[in-house]
């Protein structure tokens, strides 16, 4: 064993300029053999470090290190938990911004360290005590996001996230997105969380233990961040639409700890059925998101978008474009969800 | 205008009991109504804040703070890059483990702050300047990774990688990801990067000027993370595999910044077509990646596996299970990448 080789590329045949020969030579010719010992098994041929810690230093000084960038807090308010994200290559789309997607994902997160960091979360995701006695689980009823500036890779943002009673029937989570270094606000969020019994798969009621557990988490005099959109559902025939994306399946990296289907995967669903003269010509805006269902592994799906009285062939002559969506059940017609979304020319023309 | 109001809830049909009187307390009674400012736009009725910035202080001190955790730095050979990762909720699957997505999502990440940090990147993703002038991209051709353990969500992650020469043809580049806590190694694995010309999609050598570009950043001594995966395509007839996913298509938010399928779509996909059994009773050991031809927006592709001499009703007799893999078109059966894995049981064997 003079060589570690790493012969393979002669499999690769559509690289046919990969020549067998060149394969002695990954950049990784080992001159050091006593650091390494070659183990064989089944299926796995591997190369373990005799030094089974860390092989190299840690890095003393990191030149990019961020002040404050980890778990996030709960701020001395006691009401709004803050944290840190610097934005990773593939949390980006092909317009070089964050995904609708990340930014739900990056919802998500917070709203759960959230509840870790405040001690009341017991299992699953986000559960107290009480819910987990009760088989009681969250599930979103309504999300509302308004983005004034898309954050891009690189970027390091901070995320304050507050929450509040719904009523007697829920939980309001509450967000907003800055750009850490010049505090502009990039982003708002609402969302409404209902509980449903893990069991029956219905929806319940707030019990007084659980209210009990959040009370005193949950704060009344913090500024709400997004304002209701107040729009309803059209009644156009829903029979005319012409952009709809058939065969939309969860894979099984789609699915949370829960084995349900993410949330965040619903807004890419969204945006598949939306022409693309628009994703291209113009950035989202603001979304509302109705959840009616559940979506299990196996659901196949459809999105439905609806563009709103515009000729989608003359793009270059508005502001802004306002869509109606639906997920639904490709067997069924069962509604998923529905959607509004608000997009801005990428001309630099901004909504006022 | 007495309170802002989230009165949106009565449109929610399949949540009755959820009931308009109970959208006055969303939490977000707004009681000092000096601080907020509501303009209404065409489709975007939003809360603006009249204080623009930051509208909360700034956390003092973070409780949960994890030091070194930022962009990443060189160490001081200067050839490895090392940044830290905190891992998020939803980088975790069903089994609360990160996605292979994820960790195919996070090789790219280093690998590309790493020619970002070292100041060779000019342009798309990781391109140099020589690249630029000659309308050269990178490609990966293959990918090999060994998991030893899959950290969970809330886990704080060190990822070292270094790249070296691949022969003539191209780049190397290699990870080793580690237990932050502990300082155990966590995966290893090593990637082949060629060149293709953006214009011609065909492959081209590494030309010397990128080379004399990379080639002090380029580290010949350090061990390789990844020994070859030897095992050659199985002879067995192709056509008896049950295990077939069709329909996978990718999204807009699959596509990178070059406008091509993301490089971790490939792993869910490959994943798609296992048995759920093995998925779920096995853990992913390693892989092996092949890349053979681009996949683009529009494609519809099958995921098909092939268990390797195994019974799968009777799961609970093996330590491990070995698969081939390959994703085709749905249409021409043309081969966008094949692939073999390695599971093991998560009964607590490990193979050795």
């Amino acid at each position: 064993m003079a060589t570690i080789s790493f012969s393979f590329l002669n499999s690769l045949s559509p690289h046919r300029i990969i020549k067998k020969n060149d394969a002695s030579s990954w950049g990784l010719v080992v001159k050091d053999l006593a650091k390494i010992n070659t183990s064989t098994s089944v299926g796995v041929i591997r190369t373990t470090f005799l030094k089974p810690k860390m092989m190299l230093n840690k890095l003393e000084t990191y030149p990019y290190t961020v002040p404050g960038l980890g778990l996030g807090g709960v701020l001395k308010d006691e009401f709004v938990f803050q944290q840190k994200f610097h934005i990773r290559s593939y949390e980006v789309g092909p317009d070089k911004k964050i995904t609708a997607e990340t930014l739900m994902s990056l919802l998500q997160e917070t709203a759960l360290n959230h509840l870790k960091t405040i001690g009341v979360w017991v299992d699953g995701l986000g559960l107290t005590r009480e819910m987990c006695n009760k088989k009681l689980i969250w599930v979103a009823a309504k999300q509302e996001v308004v983005v004034d500036r898309y954050p891009i890779w690189g970027d390091v943002i901070q995320i304050n996230t507050w929450k509040g009673a719904y009523g007697k029937i829920g939980m309001c989570s509450n967000w907003a997105f800055y750009d850490d270094k010049t505090g502009d606000i990039l982003l708002r969020a609402s969302s409404i969380l209902v509980m449903m019994n893990e069991e029956t798969r219905r929806l319940s009621k707030f019990p007084d233990e659980v209210r009990g557990e959040l009370n005193r988490h949950f704060t009344y005099t913090t500024p709400p961040t997004v304002k209701e959109e107040t729009r309803k559902w059209s009644t156009r025939d829903r029979s005319t639409e012409d952009h709809i994306r058939t065969g939309l399946t969860p894979t099984w990296s789609d699915l949370d700890m829960n084995q349900h289907v993410n949330n965040m995967k619903y807004a890419g669903w969204i945006i598949e059925s939306v022409p693309r003269s628009i994703v291209k010509n113009y950035e989202l805006a603001s979304m509302t998101l109705e959840y009616s269902r559940e979506c299990r592994m196996g659901d196949v799906l459809q999105s439905r978008t609806y563009v709103m009285g515009i000729d989608t062939c003359k793009l270059a002559d508005y502001d802004h474009v306002d869509c109606e969506h639906v997920i639904q059940l490709e067997s069924t017609s069962d509604e998923i969800m529905k959607a509004w979304t608000t997009w801005r020319s990428k001309k630099g023309n901004r909504l006022e």
